[in-house]
């Protein structure tokens, strides 16, 4: 591969990063031996993180050394501890409070398998979304690029990303929209500068699924974005931009637990665009990142000598 | 049957029970269509209440119309939601800080069963310990019958129940001991008024399973308590009493949930302490109310109307 990898001792003070995170959630995790439907079981152990989709963002950008500001609205006992565990991970928050409590998303781990329970989220009063806005038209600001992630709590208008889109445009500011629905539908007519489907996603914005990533060029082009970055799980990143396409992959599937490693990804999106690295670095990086978060042993966590060593095997190619 | 049923206009003030509860829980209950190991699931409802034994206790206590205080060591958020969810339901609570975080026990309720998954209660340092003794030595000089209930979370040493029970007995109190294990053990040695051990506790104490209600009788004597009423699920209750010894059952069981069920019974054994009634009542008392909490479609809520009804097809033999 070409070109230096990231992280490491690069913690000057440079471009900053504003994460969103509309429906931020107290990750709760509960390790089991097994879990028996109908049967009471003792948890041998409570893990808790601070989580949703944006908070995972700003936690591995802040491990690649970048600096980042999380914000998004945050309720309740939830929702002030999520805020205190991302002061203790060294993560700058800015969350705006909401009088609903945040969701839990509970994780039952057992050994081999883990089983999810995914609260509803708190409903946002219209006030609550106008301190929102007004509290992110004043970070953003500050910040070279803002990551818009994950889906929206009740309350929030079904807008919201194109909305803020347009409010980081005019502050001069570059975006990357990673939702999905309708939420994803919305945003993507403001125009963000990269929008990173997953298949899924993607099948949901084109109407119809697209197997390989080499196929998709086309109608990729079609959607109303500077820059698409498609992933395909284990058959790689298929990237449209003006520059070109690629498609990066790495040769050999990786084991592990997927949750997080687009966050990981959309990190590394994030991180070259503050940096202006050329896109088959951004995407080794991506490819990389998004296989270190598989295969770490907390979810989201990424262990940056796994990706140093994983870079080296991602191959990228021109389409 | 003899005698009136319990609950109704009877709120004047009189005779106070203190119900402790140590190991305090939020009772948090997640709705889903079907469970699958493995799957993610988003939660339909989320319901909370205050949770713990002795909290179900009081909360009885204060349906039948008896003036009741909760106290017990409640921490973090979790503690702070479970007391204020107590004071919305109107039961009068004197819960003791603590720094950790109190447990939830999270039931995972699908429409034809229920998953429980119960986290390890928080560690209560020697201080909190202390704290919690004076305040319990304050409160009991008001209360005429202690109810001390479930388990000891840690860092409270295993013999808590010796110290309260010999507290509330200098104190003028009648106490009733309901718990398991070692802390049951420990604290059947200061000679509670009445322990309610159901037959799984009984069997352990004794050293053999006890299959029939009637064949417990001398066994039970043996035990350090003036009375034991030892529950046998569907088979009824064992009392036996300085007064004499009955057993009290319903002649069809009862379809529901029985969690839920002890409380109900420790809490018609208190009514029936404080008000000093005949023993036949209270057991009517206990197997209607704790059968009625099995019918109860909310773990723990009694409905009176169907105590009341259920309570007439109880039938006490004296043996």
């Amino acid at each position: 591969m070409t070109g230096g990898e990231i992280g490491g001792g690069d913690r000057r003070v440079g471009p900053m990063v504003l994460t969103v995170t509309l429906n931020a959630a107290l990750d709760v995790t509960y390790r089991v031996p097994t879990l028996v439907p109908g049967a009471t079981h003792r948890v041998t152990e409570v893990a808790e993180q601070a989580g949703g989709k944006g908070v995972n963002v700003a936690r591995v950008l802040r491990a690649l050394g970048a600096p980042v500001i999380a914000t998004g609205l945050a309720g309740g006992a939830g929702g002030a501890r999520l805020r205190s565990l991302l002061a203790e991970e060294g993560v700058r928050e800015a969350f705006v409070p909401i009088a609903a409590e945040s969701r839990r998303t509970v994780v039952v781990a057992e050994p081999d398998a883990a089983t999810g329970l995914w609260e509803p989220g708190p409903t946002v009063t219209p006030d609550e979304w106008t301190a929102f806005r007004s509290r992110f038209a004043d970070l953003v600001r500050g910040a070279e690029v803002v990551v818009l992630s994950g889906s929206l709590p009740p309350g929030v208008p079904v807008d919201a990303y194109r909305a803020l889109i347009e409010a980081a445009r005019e502050a001069g500011a570059r975006t990357m929209l990673d939702s999905s629905g309708e939420a994803l539908r919305h945003g993507l007519t403001a125009g963000p500068d990269l929008v990173k489907p997953n298949a899924e996603e993607l099948a949901g914005l084109l109407g119809r699924a697209l197997s390989r990533p080499a196929e998709a060029v086309g109608a990729v082009r079609a959607l109303k974005a500077r820059t698409v970055v498609a992933s395909f799980g284990p058959e790689g990143l298929l990237a449209v931009t003006e520059r070109g396409s690629w498609h990066a992959l790495l040769p050999h599937p990786v084991a592990g637990n997927p949750t997080g490693a687009g966050d990981a990804c959309a990190a590394a999106l994030a991180h070259g665009m503050i940096h202006h690295r050329p896109w088959p670095e951004r995407l080794a990086d991506a490819v990389a990142l998004s296989a270190a978060a598989v295969r770490a042993p907390v979810a989201g966590r990424v262990d940056l000598s796994d990706y140093r060593r994983l870079r080296r095997d991602v191959t990228i190619k021109e389409l």
